[in-house]
């Protein structure tokens, strides 16, 4: 059959998919709000029932300590087909403020193509889609299976920090086996210049601590003459980057997957005007590792950032002491191939040689941290993808990767699979804020998307 | 007449000195607690008319917009005889914890050699031993008239940080001009080696601010590529010192009085333990300027502190920001001759070329700073002050300085005068802590030797 037919589907189900997915966003699934876990519950209910509805055969309600996640399975005819596992998350955002929205957070609407409501975007619409692109596909194949066999995980705590979701992928990772990963929870660059992203940095944090003398001193009696843990810390944390901006610690770009040409020459063909950026971030002027635009350094380089420091007298007027301690708070964003606890001995070892005698330092750190992750542009499930896009919006595609972490990175670890992402939510979807919204038509496209997807990842090599 | 019979006086009155001083120091004079009030100007009072029985002709009380201070003054018979004033105050420190007194703080009691009592080293205890000092003068020498014209200031918010007490010579500047002042409200080094003090440091303080970004950014999708206020504040902060330790500022060392070779020896003469020091100091490690001890770092070795350093989070577990501002307090030790005036300026222009572009940063300064005061070994005045000590204590004497700051810079720069310490408290004297003692027979040297000065003032080139 012609892929015209999928299209067709889609254009000709398009209200109803609209009234489907407007009944789920007018569920209230607030997972940071204890008072609303019943309608996270309902959530997943109607997630659950309407995967049924499509056809899914095994559909299970997967209880966490906190929130339930969703899953459902629908094996392929041909069980020496790939499998396949969706990605995407049923609870939402808080709403407040709510006096800023213009209409009720929960009471979807349709505004030319915009499809305002809590969720639209981020993430019910954009796991609604599958259902759309699935069902065309059935549809425009005649068939009563998928060619890959799917599998559905869709948690419920992804915007409270997916606390449970790694226990939940080890619990049931002989379950979850597979060739590929599809997350949906991610963007484009602009709805004229669709892209897949590739990657996301990882992250490690600490807490530095420094303790000198056992209690303030006066600077007057003792200044000059002992160690000033202030001095130390701001040494120290000074000593962190090179006058090129980069991370001194040694070996720390080792392991760092280098950008290829063909990676910054597609990275530099987005449309881009960085004042525009700079007024986005709220700053003043660019400014990091040399060598690197400012995307680059966003998505493709590693880093030290300070978070928080603080120690001796911070109120009002002057108090001439030389502190106890002082304290930091650092984080380093990484990237494919760095290993977070690699990082963190760098560090630890860069600590224990940096203070000088009369100064105990200690490294507190939160958590193994989170590994970048990374899809190389060759790589089979990504050339998918792109296929999938292209053909779906009849453009080129570009690509961008993500600065922060998400649990991408332990769908990654933990099934060891690769990770490609499919998503057509927008930076001007305000998700998180006020009037959050969706393009609809970017919906439709991602339906068709996905549908073609399904047909490329059937022929992934296994 | 021979100088044993200033000492016999002395001997032979002793008694008679301490119950006076016993009346004083049972006067609750703490002038930081406002109910204290009347107590403070009580003691005022009785200390004028001490002051009027020990022979002043004029004796007067000096309101200021908080606490009184007393002056007397008593003219030399000769009228071309010198003019020297004497400083000194009538306040206390506050007595918490009282539980941890032995006995009751404003219920003098001599155990032995040591009076204890609040007050009775800083500064009732030095203020009261002139009285004597000049009693016996006067017997010793059957005159009506001291040898010097001698004019008493005597505050009463010393241990309130003496808010007023810079106006209230300006106000009376003209009647205290002065040949040189004698400031007892200092120590020696120990009992068994008699000491004075030269010089004080001074000081100026700051807050300096950077704002980076207008609001504090999510680390993931901005760090790396903007600038963050605590990554300059940590340079800026860390770039203030070399690696001998030695403050960076251009110029910042052109105006310091270098130590001499003689003055070094003699500070090097003073019994010293580096342990016990780091010890009294609560530190682990003596730190400090390449090339000097840590005495000469204290007293003679200006000083770049960083006090006290905020921004970003600070709270428990991380939060991945790029902050949006950084903030530190900073003061700065000074040594004769700096000038607190350039040094600001010499801040003000480091911080204005070291911050990058995207920041905006401040400099706040409070207030104009203490001047540094040094006597010079070979000041008249100084050598004065030594040969009447000598003859007071019968053996060398040696010389410190004090690290901090007190009024006396405001002495020297309002009167125009050379500021010479004399003294007798000992760093053991538990002065503004429980317990507070003076050990009393040092009190009669101090009284003796104040009872030579006068003479050796007498003799003060004019």
């Amino acid at each position: 059959m012609a892929e015209t037919s999928i299209r067709d589907y889609i254009d000709e189900h398009q209200h109803e998919f609209l009234d489907q997915l407007c009944d789920w966003l007018r569920i209230e699934s607030i997972s940071a709000d204890p008072t609303h876990e019943p309608e996270v519950r309902r959530s997943a209910d109607w997630l659950a029932s309407a995967l049924a509805e499509t056809g899914f055969p095994t559909v299970e309600i997967w209880e966490t300590p906190g929130l339930p996640a969703v899953f459902a399975e629908w094996p392929a005819a041909d069980p020496a087909a790939p499998t396949v596992v969706v990605y995407g998350h049923h609870d939402v955002q808080p709403v407040d403020p709510v006096d800023l929205w213009d209409g009720a957070p929960f009471d979807p609407q349709l505004r030319g193509e915009l499809l305002l409501g809590r969720g639209s975007s981020d993430d019910k619409g954009q796991v609604a889609f599958h259902l759309l692109g699935l069902r065309a596909w059935l549809a425009a194949h005649d068939a009563t299976a998928p060619p890959v066999t799917l599998r559905f995980v869709i948690e419920g705590e992804e915007e409270s920090g997916s606390p449970h979701f790694r226990g939940l992928l080890e619990e049931h990772r002989d379950r979850l086996g597979c060739d590929a990963v599809v997350v949906s929870d991610t963007g484009m660059w602009t709805r004229e210049t669709p892209t897949i992203c590739t990657g996301m940095r990882g992250m490690v944090t600490c807490q530095v601590d420094l303790s000198g003398p056992a209690v303030d001193l006066h600077s007057g009696s003792f200044g000059g003459a002992v160690v000033n843990p202030l001095d130390v810390l701001t040494q120290l944390l000074a000593g962190l980057h090179d006058d090129k901006r980069r991370v001194t610690l040694p070996g720390f770009y080792d392991d760092v997957h280098p950008l290829s040409p063909r990676e910054r020459e597609l990275f530099a063909r987005l449309p881009y005007d960085e004042n525009e950026w700079l007024e986005t971030a709220n700053a003043r002027a660019a400014y990091g590792e040399d060598g690197y635009s400012t995307l680059e350094r966003i998505w493709a380089r590693p880093t030290c950032e300070v978070n928080g420091i603080w120690g001796g007298y911070a109120g009002a007027g002057h108090k001439t002491i030389v502190p106890s301690e002082a304290h930091a708070k650092l984080s380093f964003r990484l990237v494919a191939d760095q290993d977070p606890m690699t990082v963190r001995k760098l560090l630890d070892d860069y600590v224990a040689t940096a203070v000088p005698p009369g100064i105990e330092a200690t490294v507190h750190w939160y958590g193994d941290g989170v590994r970048p992750c990374l899809t190389p542009l060759d790589a089979p499930a990504l050339q998918a993808v792109t296929r999938a896009m292209q053909q779906a919006f009849g453009t080129e595609i570009l690509y961008t990767r993500e600065g922060g972490s998400g649990p991408e990175a332990d769908l990654a670890d933990v099934l060891q699979a690769p990770v490609v992402f499919l998503g057509v939510a927008l930076p001007s979807d305000r998700i998180h804020a006020p009037n959050e919204r969706v393009v609809f038509p970017l919906l439709l496209k991602g339906a068709e998307a996905a549908a073609y997807l399904w047909d490329e990842l059937a022929q992934l090599p296994r």
